[in-house]
């Protein structure tokens, strides 16, 4: 398959970058690094993403910014943060793919666990990966009778991030991202769609 | 109880503000409409609206703007219009109405079934839906220590909006605005807090 990747200079996107390079064709797409450069929150710099990418088998998004803060400070331009970026971001993105896809191709986004299990000064993070992952579970059925599938992975906290988020995240049990990675070859290799892959 | 009621003039922001008016003082909030006028858009138009109610003890939203229309043609800003309408305006007004409730006090807001249950040209609403509950789900517990409490009422199609939006819920079971607007009675009235109130 031929395959982009955005966010592959990430944490996550590299290993994911790692696990499906073994076997398909990469395209490895940053802000700032990677093959080709993308501005998930430009429509243009999106469109032009696939203007040289051409014709894919699957689409993976493993990138994204949050505000985090306490509720009691936070401002609706802190809020918007996360829906304009994270959230519109990948919609963005996904809304593109679709247009470039072959038949039985995929979409695979990123959520994350605080979706379920909210986190001190995650507000905004819960509401974001909520989102997604109710916008794969109704872009599923439009993409359905296209032969197209589209699903959302949402990982723990991974082990490579504790120096960073470890404060956020107590009692939670840390995966590497090597692990997150599987959940993004099940959704790229499978044959599921609408799903949340939970990998915690 | 001080109950400020956004979206009053509704089908059912009606219901609801008949409901609670029984036994509780209504402030009744709409954009062109009611005791006040605001649009929840706009940052500086929800702080004059708690600028003129002062304290309250329940603020209810029944009020925001979605996209509508299949995935295949769907551009981003489309989406955002949900984004930034039905979710960042209830978001917008939880943000300030934490501020300005008494002790005890209690946030409302309103989400959908299609959140959970999926339909056609609804991508947009069940993105928005489920980022309104994962709000909740999660400004709860930022809200618990502070003496206050948030829900969302996730209604069903309503009967009297058959007519409207039939179209798109074959199958769905309308429920009454009246029998809708009990939840809301729930939530300003019981002691729950982060849950999601189907109607349904």
């Amino acid at each position: 398959m031929k395959i982009l990747v955005v966010g592959a200079s990430g944490t996550l996107g590299q290993a994911v970058a790692s696990t499906l390079g073994v076997h398909h064709e990469l395209i490895r797409a940053g802000r700032h690094s990677g093959d080709v450069q993308v501005d998930l929150t430009d429509d243009a710099s999106v469109q032009a993403l696939f203007a040289q990418t051409g014709p894919l088998d699957a689409v993976v998004a493993t990138t994204g910014r949050l505000h985090f803060g306490p509720l009691a400070d936070m401002t609706p331009a802190q809020f918007n943060l996360g829906l304009q970026d994270k959230l519109l971001g990948q919609v963005r993105l996904a809304l593109a793919a679709q247009h470039h896809l072959r038949s039985g191709g995929s979409i695979t986004l990123t959520s994350g666990i605080v979706s379920a299990q909210p986190i001190r000064d995650g507000v905004n993070a819960t509401a974001v990966n909520a989102a997604l992952e109710g916008f794969v579970r109704a872009a599923a059925f439009d993409l359905l009778p296209r032969g197209l599938r589209i699903n959302v992975v949402s990982p723990n906290v991974l082990v490579e991030s504790m120096d960073d988020y470890g404060a956020y995240f107590p009692g939670f049990e840390p995966v590497s991202a090597q692990r997150a990675a599987l959940a993004y070859q099940r959704s790229v290799e499978g044959v599921q769609s609408g799903q949340v892959i939970t990998v915690w």
